[in-house]
């Protein structure tokens, strides 16, 4: 899961390829900066709040970002 | 800008179309959910900290998505 800490990455490893939609709470997505040179996907599970990474890479991670946005 | 509290939508209006890439620190993408029957997406400006609501249903919201998630 996400470590806290400025001017380092949230993520250490790749992260998971998949939640369940119906357990996401919210994402949180990082572009690339200066104090991380990969872009990174954090998602907030319903009720226990808990943060765990995801692959930024996945084909899952990608779609449920679009469909988030996806005209209503 | 997004409002505290839970049960209830974070962002009144529906938010800006655009902001500068530059400018982003994070993005949050919030689905539609029981305290909010609208998807939601809000941006943190960097340097400031603050929040703004974006557009989902703007075609650059989806854009800058998708980038952020787009094979390295």
């Amino acid at each position: 899961s996400p470590v806290a800490g400025r001017g380092r990455c949230l993520c250490k490893e790749t992260g998971s390829n998949f939640v369940r939609r119906i357990y996401i709470e919210k994402l949180e997505v990082y572009p690339q900066s200066a104090s991380c040179e990969h872009r990174e996907v954090i998602v907030t599970i319903k009720q226990s709040g808990e943060k765990r990474c995801l692959n930024p890479n996945s084909e899952w991670v990608r779609r449920i970002l679009t469909s988030f946005t996806k005209k209503a």
